[in-house]
């Protein structure tokens, strides 16, 4: 059953309603993007399905959503299938679709029991000045979705000039990453951030285009008990790009701890149009 | 319809048939691992019953695999869900399963028609030296999928000794890849070979452990005139991980031509036991 719906924007964004066959959302002002919802609270929205079914077990280990086409705003229902579990697994798959137009997004997710053991972390975090002394990005003028998040940039902020860049620039971005009023950090705010890098293409072309992104996937590295400890962040995020080519362009996102631990990382593969 | 069945062993294995209401194959010998077909040659399958639909149109984008629990030896049915088209992109999902079993795998793939616009690529291939200067590893004691392919390491070969390493080593590996005999590169076999790193735990505990892939995601950022030019390889492979925590561990991957174009980049979660 579905938890009362907290007072946050994100939990209202992301609640659902069990109907016969199913649950059912609806898209919220709040996580609104150029011509959709967030992906990211798209993503959260899905993983929240799983969280809503009595047979789920264990801690959100990979989620991949595929973002067939715009959610319109509105009602929209979600399916969810357990297509194979085992004592420590669960594989689930997810279908969002709306009345009128049909399917909107497919997803799969894996939920996991976690066991004690070997632990090693070669991935090391950024260096960055420390979020109290970085100033907030002013996001009162962008999409709604942007004005839910806190953005302090310690490299490769959203500087978009008339005129694009003569070279690409970096397609590298770190920055810390709060929800904005805060909120205590879990599996579904991290699936949420995994999608809360502008588009690569922008930062390199020094101008927003034409931009979707069409899959993206999110490993978690820890469990329930270690994000219990995170409290309400700030989150480290990284964001680079590898390659540009024929109207799809990839990104690679990292989650960190104030900590060091890495949380989680996330890719994804999106659409641009240039020119 | 499909093709008919080319020679190679990779033809042969992911060879699929038409049955009423999906397609069917069979597991091969030559391409098995510890306890089932290598994950490889899986997922390859599952990209291939696109190809056998008339209703695919454009190359490859992305594909995600979900090994939900080992396939066993004989057939397999594969039921295909083009859940989603617009006038550039599709999106699939494909399930695979055997009689008495279930599901064995979940997968979504994603298929474009690219245009010609910015490229760029800020990611820069590895310096290894050149392939005709490395020796290829032996192979021929190890399972059968390992025979397939040529390796010759570069860098982070994989050496087990009797007794772990006392500190982790470095998970890092760069190498030539080729199928084993030689075979034009196509989506198929860059599928394939987006699985084919030793599992990474291996390489940093130096020993062999329970081990498996639990899901695994492709991006492909080149289309089918690109890959034309290659004939049958070798690739560049480099595989590393982020992170080994609490029984599961990431790993990335990057495919690269012999003249530094990235072909695919690759992700995957994995389960192990350590101790």
């Amino acid at each position: 059953m579905s938890a009362p719906i907290a007072n946050h924007p994100f939990d209202r964004a992301t609640h659902l309603e069990r109907t016969g066959g199913g649950l059912r959302g609806s898209t919220s002002d709040d996580y609104f993007a150029f011509i959709g919802p967030f992906g990211g609270i798209t993503t959260a929205t899905l993983l929240r399905s799983v969280f809503e079914d009595l047979e789920r077990s264990g801690d959100p280990l990979a989620i991949t959503v595929n973002f067939c086409a715009p959610v319109a705003s509105g009602s929209f229902d979600i399916a969810l299938t357990l297509s194979r579990a085992n004592r420590s697994t669960q594989h689930w798959s997810m279908v969002l679709s709306q009345q009128e137009t049909g399917v909107a997004a497919t997803a799969t997710a894996i939920f996991a029991v976690r066991r004690s053991g070997f632990s090693h972390q070669p991935a090391r975090p950024p260096e960055v000045p420390p979020y109290e002394t970085l100033t907030a990005l002013d996001t009162s003028k962008y999409s709604s979705w942007l004005q839910r998040y806190e953005f302090r940039f310690a490299e490769g902020a959203p500087i978009y000039r008339r005129s694009e860049h003569a070279e690409p620039a970096s397609a590298l971005s770190k920055f810390w990453l709060r929800d904005e009023p805060a909120r205590p950090i879990d599996f579904l705010s991290l699936a949420a951030m995994s999608d809360a890098f502008l588009g690569r293409i922008f930062h390199v072309r020094g101008k927003v285009l034409p931009f979707g992104t069409v899959s993206m996937t999110t490993y978690f590295h820890v469990d329930a008990a270690d994000l219990a400890r995170l409290g309400d962040g700030p989150i480290l995020a990284v964001a680079d790009a590898n390659v540009f080519n024929k109207s799809f362009s990839d990104q690679k996102g990292e989650l960190w701890s104030r900590e060091g631990q890495l949380l989680a990382t996330c890719h994804q593969i999106a659409y641009f149009r240039d020119p």
